[in-house]
This record gives structure tokens, C-alpha cells and sequence, in this order.
């Protein structure tokens, strides 16, 4: 059996120790080792992948006990086990595409039980591909009340965000703190204010963006998770830099939600540790 | 004789066809030739490179005769003429030490006849090169009669700022518009105030980038000539995002200087136009 | 109307005058530009979308009479019209599966009116897509018979081999020169013989790629229109290697089409030219 | 105190439990920790820097003795501690002047206490950095006893081969095996003979690079260190393909070298394990 083992807690000495000594003491052989100590906040993340014939149970009773006198945060999986994403969309299809396309390709692995809309438009290239497509109307409160409901029934692990053009609320977003992804432009330098691409086009940048990154409700943007950038000269036209940036978006997303299905990002202050 | 022609003027029909009747006119071949039009401004502009055995004066004449009509702003010169710098440099040795060497390697082709500093810091290593090295003090009144006499004496084409940390002034600026060209840091997001690189750690922004862009009297920050950026992660601490933007700074103002100097910069607007 | 003219030659002094002559006689104003003179060959060749509100049949008739002592291969189409591709597959799907979803997203701009395989695995696919799909059987001769018929039938502009795992016959690449696109694999050093990313990493290169080129009777490959590569370290297994190649594979065939498609490819000699 | 720790062995269970034991024996903070095993030939690799204020001796002591039962090949130095080059170059400059200038920014950190050479071209340029230059002529056999004598007297950990036009004879190699890097060019498709630039613009190649590897005595080419590429276009003469390969080049075995400094390469059968 092959396990994906996270761990996170303030650093000290031993814990590399304890956690090689836990592993072994389940009969485990030790595949992909990555840690890391945040210098700021003194956190320590470790995410370790190792075989063992003696199932997850007593993989878990073994990292928990081995571990316990450092108070981590660990989570244990198969590696197999595909997380769950609900995929929030608005109009625009390019992200959500990419990610349905990718899962079927097998280069993504998640699995997607349920895309929910503010609007009707994508409706019919979701239920194209064999996924349920919910629209939903009325009001925040309503709205919310809903997701949040489909996230328990469905057994969501993480909800992206791919183009959903409203803002969710506050609590809604403290309630999954470091599980919904969310994607958006990025210049340099930035621009604020409506038509970026245009602002950007009129100032003549030779490079424009994306993020991915957590959403919270304290910050405009959250940790972010990954970034990337297209090289554009002067003959692109805003409707082309928007093209240009569409494409951006969804790479950046596409591999945010891959390194999140893989136990690769890890919420260390206002930053994420990513392994790559 | 091997010469370039710069092109600038409000856009009409006929010039593209005005421009190749005169290079025809003086024995001329085309051997490169790069072209557009800002639809924003209604501004062409074009580089073309040819070949004549009629010499640079006569291929001057024939030019602006046969788009005499058009009144464009033309420029002829030599392909082999190298353009004089004058380098300008405070402490930091990155992009100075970039551009003697890639001079030296041939990639690059300027005359540097003078760097000019508010230290003395470089001294040393310019003068190694055997490049002049002149340090000013004084008020910034004094020290930009200096520098401009220093530009007319030298018969000075542009002025590199390469980490001169001192604000010229806006009279300066003016009197040489699109011959300066600066370089300095570019994050996604923007990071004001001090310290960027270590807001940038603390935000874990996984790319960092450097901007080269004409100086202005008006606007914080001139036309963008090139821009570049590395992609990071977390484990970078706060100096190594420095040494990496030192990096970037290097490669994209040398970048900037290499395109300046075979006349692929253009200023429409408020943007450059730049052929590869 | 918009509309794209290709122009190829020996190069003489005149043509470019020659060219913008005849665009401005039909009333033609010229939106982009570009030329290339191959000093090995003399051969010139020269993309230029104009627009004019004289419609195709007076601007083929203004470029071929102005152009005729030239003994140019012209073409000339409106940039609306799409080429129409015919798609040969096996049984891998990467490839295909990109230009089916480029050209949906409208990133591709081409009608696929056919997909022909030697296997009926991705007839569903296929299928799904609103495309039809042919699989045949039976020796070379009758398919290619079958092949050729269809592309007469369809009207097809060029041919995409996408993982298509069949040799063509000497005779059908002779009658289809420059309009048959390859893909495939890359590395640095070249690998002979079977299975070659497990050579590949069994001497732990670090570069894998792909390469598109135009198919010929003559060579072992063709023209190569477009390569790219991946960076790879230690840490992949000859299946990764696999899977990073096959990203690739799909990303460099769909800008070879893409290329193509916008009429920016022309073959030189054993190289082509190809304008970004 | 700050060390790397290197180590090689035969995979076997508890290996990295050991090491995190042996360090926290001595006293050691693991700062990084990097590993891998190579399931061809089923080798473990591991890379510890730590910190430990009890001293080398002692550090070294604790390692070699909690992992004396893997018998591994154990390598402990300060990370503060330059690893001392050979340089050897013949007439082209490049990559040298990369080196040279590098180690100077301090993005390099190595120690070069001899450039040798088998003709005077490069003399001023390397006395003009302040390191001694040697000259060397007669038969190969003298040459070499001349370059293992100064290996010795001057403590050189291993040769940095910056464009050394003269091919080391079998016995040198297999004395040094894995520490004598080398760099070259490398295509898509590989050519092979006289002129490889020309024979890369004849088949209008779309890309090309330049591979550092290790030097052994059996093989064309040891285990490759590195790899880079540089996309190119028609536009390129075979001259500008060698001026851009030398770009390439230069910075491939900058790479290189820097990866050995700080000892990130392991060499496991005919491959390399690179630690980012």
C-alpha cells in the first residue's frame, strides 16, 4: 500500500528522527522524503510517501504515536485515493475545460462529482463530460447554504474556484481555510480598476500573469500557490492579451490543483511551502 | 555599406511602398525589414536594414526625398557604428560588471567612452576595463551640468542607469526623451514602500522580475523596454530573492541596451514598440 | 475584407516595391508583414495580410499581374477561411485531443472534417466531438486509396498526423509535399532503436522533446517545422519520461498546426521559415 | 558550524533513520535534506546539510560510526569551504570569462588557483583576473604528468574542461572519475561530423543546446550534469547559431560547476542524481 503522510507543527529537534523511526516501525520503506522549516514562524512541513504492507490503519496509529509528543497536524492517505473537487464556474470556459480535460487525460487526478454555476451557460459542456451541473440563483445567504450543503452530502475535500465571478462571503471562506483555490490575472506592474488588459496593453508590458492562490476572507488575496507568466510584445491587442491570459489561467490553475491533489502545498503564514 | 533606417510618422497609405521605391532609388537591398502601426495612435513605424554601394549620404537623401511627404521622423546610420553609453552606477557592480563583459564578448555592441558615479565604490573595476571613471559630488544642479556637459564632449547617444540610486531630475529627463533607460525590480503583486524583497518572501510569491523602461519627467515609471522574471520558491530567504533579482536585473537591462543599440526601440505613446 | 497573401521566389531587387505596389493598387491597406530572403537558396518568400474593400478576386488578379515577372508561387485567401484538416490517429489520443479542444476553446482555427485510423480505440472519442471518424483496414494501397479519395471528397488542405503509427508510402507523401504534418519524439543526444525513453533514462538526460516536421519520401524527416522541450531530473521513471513527452508531443504538433493554419510556414530548401 | 554530508550506498531499510540519528547525535539541526534511490540499480543517495556547534571531527565521527553497517561512500566538508578548480581551455574565451566573472559576483563559489592551456591565447585575459595561467606543450604523456603534479601540489578537488580542444587520454580519466566536467553542444536531431552549426542550419533545426557531463575513458560521453537549449529561427546564419551556442554553453557549464561546488551531483551507474 502506498500512503502520503503530511505533517506540520513548530520545529524542533527530532521530528525528522521520529518520523523515519514511526515509518520503520510500521514496516514501512520511505519513497519521497520533502521538508522544510519556515525560518519566520519556526513551522516544520514534511510530506512523506512510503509503501507498507500493514495498511493505513497501523500506518496511522504508528505516525500518531511515534509523533504525538510534537503535536502535529498529520494527515495519512492512500495514494490512490483521488480528492474530491467541486468546481465553482460563471460563464467562462477556459479553466473549467482545462481541468475536465486534464482529469480525463489522467495528467490530473481528482475526482469532480459536481460543477456549480451562478449561471445556466456551461451547463450543457459539463453534463457533456458526465458531471452533474448545478445552477444556482436567490441570494448569497441561499446560495452558500447550498454549496455548503452539496460539500457535506458529496464528501468535498476542496472547492475550486475556476473563473466564478461573486465574491464569497467572509464566513464562508474561514469555514474552509486553505481548500478553495482560486485563480486571477497578475501584472507587472499591477493595475487597479476596471479592463486591466487594456491598462495594461495602453502601458505596453512585455509580460503579463496569473495566480493561483488560497482564498481567505482577511486578505485580497491569500497564500499564493503558483504563478506564471507569457512574454507578449507590442502587436498584441487587449482582446489578444486577454486570450494571452486566458491561456495563462488556466495552466496556473491546472497546476495549482495538481499539486493540491498531490499533499504538495502546505499553508505556512501567509505564504504556502510547495513542494515540487 | 551596411545601413539601418528608423521610420517614424502618423500612419498613411503608401508609406511602405514610398520607403522600398527609395531604397530602389539608391542602389539599395532590403535585408531586413520590420514594420507597424499602433492603431491606438495611428503611428508607423519601421526598421529597415539594406545594403548599397551608393554610400550613407546619398542613401540619406533618397530616403528623405521620396518620404519627404510623409514628414517622418527618420534616422540613418551605419549598421557597424557602434551608439555611445554613457554608464551610470551608484554602489552595486551587477549590471555594470554585465555590460563590460558582454561589450567585451561581442555580444554586445556600444562605445562605453565613460561611467560616471555618486561613489566611489567601482572605481576599481572600471578602470580595469579600461573604461574612464569619473566620480561627482556636489548638489544635483552641479552634478547634472557635468553629466551633460560630459554627454556633449563624448558625443554621448544614450544614457544607461544601471542601479544609479539617485532620482535625476525632471529638467535632465526631459532634454533626453527615450535615451534613458533605467532598470529596477517588478513583483506580481507590486510591493510598495521599503524593503520589496522581503514583503515579497513574506507574501511566498513564487516569481520575481526586473523591468528595464525609458526614463520621463512625468511618470513614475517610462515606456517598458523589456521585462523578464525567475520563477521561486519558498525556500528562497529574503537575500537570495535579492540575488535573483540581481540576476534578472542584469540579463534584462543588458537585453535593453542590446536592443537599443540595433535601433529596435521605438516610443509610440506611452509604450515602446520593439522588434525582435 | 481581410486577406492573407503568400509570396515565394528567387529573390530579386524589386519584389517587396513590387508587392506593396500591387496591394495599394487594389486599394489594399497592408495590417502585417513579413519577409525572409534565404542566402543559401536566393529564395525569398513574403507573408502579408492586407485588407481591401475590393474583394479576392481583384487582389489575386492586382498581385498576380503586378508580380508576374517574378514567377511567383502565390496564394492568396481570406484570413476567415479556416484550412481543412484531415486527422490521421492510431491509438494514443494525446494529440488528437488537443486539436479537437484548441480548435472548440477557438485558440485553432481549423475545420476537421475527418479522422482516419487504422484502429477503432478512439472512434468514441472522436465521436463525441461531432466529428466523423473512418477507420480502415486492409492493405496500404487500399487505405491510401480511401485516403486520397477523402481528401479530394472533403476538399482537405493538409494532412496532421497525430500519433499516426503507419508509414506512409513514398508515393502519397510525393503527391501532398509540405502539407503533411509529423510529430515525434526528440532527445538530446538522438536515440536509435527501440523504447527510446528507456535509453533516454538510462543515460539520465535532462532535456527530452519533440519535434513536427513536414513528411518527405526522400528523408528520414523532413522539414522540421517546430521543436520544443522539458527540462526532467533523476526523479522520473521511463513511464514519466513517457508522459512528459507525450505533453509535449501535443503542445508542439498544435502549434505546428496553429502555424500552419495562419498560412506562417514556408519550405526553403530542406529547412522551413516560419513566421511567429 | 555549517556542513554538507554526502552519502552513497545500497538501498536498504532505515538508512535515513540512521543519518537523522547520527546527526542528532552530534548535536546537528537538519537544514536541508535531499534523497533519492535509484531503482535500476536500487542505490541510495542523500544529501544533509546541518548545523552543529560540536565540530567536524566529531560530526564525522558520529556518521561514519551510526552508519558504518550500510558502508556507505561518506563525503562531510564545511559549507563555507571552496572546492578548489583546475580550469583547462584552449582558445575560445566564453566559457571561461563566465566563470571567472562569476566566482567575482560571488555567484559562484569556488576556488580556481590555476587556468592551463594548451596554447598562450587566454594568458593576459586569466592574469588579468589574478590567477595564474599556465602553459603547456610536448606530447601528451608530459603534458599530463605536468597537470597530475599541480593536482596534487595544489589540492584541486576536480577539472572544469571550459572548451579544452584536446581529448584527455584514458589513464587521466580513470584516475578522476567524477570529478572532471566537461561541456559541448548538443542538437535535435544529433549530428555527427565536421561543422555541426552548419549541418544544423542546413536542416533549419528549431532548437539548440549544450550538455556538461562528466568525462570518462569508456564512453563518447560520461553522465550528463546538465542541459539547456536556446530556440532559434530561420533567421540565424550558421554564425549567429555559434555565437548563440556559445551563450548556451557558457551557461550550461556554469550551471555545472555550481552544482558540484556545492556537492548536489551524485553519479549512480551511467547517470546523474542532481539535487536542485
Amino acid at each position: 500500500m502506498d500512503l502520503i503522510a503530511s505533517l506540520q507543527c513548530a520545529d524542533q529537534p527530532g521530528i525528522v528522527h521520529a518520523m523515519t523511526s514511526a515509518v520503520l516501525a510500521c514496516g514501512g520503506n520511505i519513497i519521497e522524503n520533502q521538508q522544510f522549516t519556515d525560518p519566520a514562524t519556526n513551522t516544520f512541513v514534511m510530506r512523506t510517501r512510503f509503501e507498507t504492507s500493514q495498511g493505513q490503519a497501523t500506518a496511522e496509529k504508528s505516525l500518531s504515536d511515534g509523533l504525538a509528543k510534537y503535536h502535529p497536524a498529520l494527515h495519512i492517505r492512500p495514494t490512490s485515493q483521488r480528492p474530491r473537487a467541486l468546481v465553482m464556474v460563471t460563464k467562462e470556459s477556459h479553466c473549467l475545460r482545462d481541468l475536465l480535460y486534464l482529469n480525463e487525460l489522467g495528467e490530473l487526478k481528482v475526482e469532480i462529482p459536481l460543477v456549480i454555476s451562478n449561471h445556466e451557460d456551461l451547463r450543457q459542456l459539463v453534463e457533456s463530460h458526465g458531471v452533474e451541473f448545478m445552477y444556482l440563483s436567490g441570494d448569497k445567504t441561499t446560495q452558500e447554504a447550498e454549496i455548503t450543503k452539496q460539500i457535506d452530502l458529496l464528501k468535498i475535500d476542496f472547492v475550486v474556484l475556476a473563473r466564478y465571478m461573486q465574491i464569497l462571503s467572509a464566513d464562508f471562506c474561514d469555514r474552509m481555510p486553505g481548500k478553495i483555490i482560486n485563480i486571477h490575472h497578475s501584472f507587472l506592474p499591477g493595475f487597479k480598476g476596471a479592463k486591466p488588459y487594456h491598462q495594461a496593453h495602453e502601458r505596453g508590458v512585455k509580460i503579463i500573469g496569473a495566480s493561483a492562490h488560497f482564498v481567505t476572507s482577511e486578505l485580497d488575496e491569500g497564500p499564493i500557490i503558483e504563478q506564471d507568466v507569457a512574454h507578449v510584445t507590442h502587436i498584441a491587442t487587449p482582446e489578444e492579451l486577454i486570450a494571452i491570459g486566458r491561456d495563462i489561467e488556466r495552466r496556473v490553475l491546472a497546476k495549482a490543483v495538481k499539486l493540491y491533489s498531490e499533499d504538495k502545498i502546505f499553508v505556512v503564514g501567509k505564504r504556502t511551502v510547495v513542494f515540487a
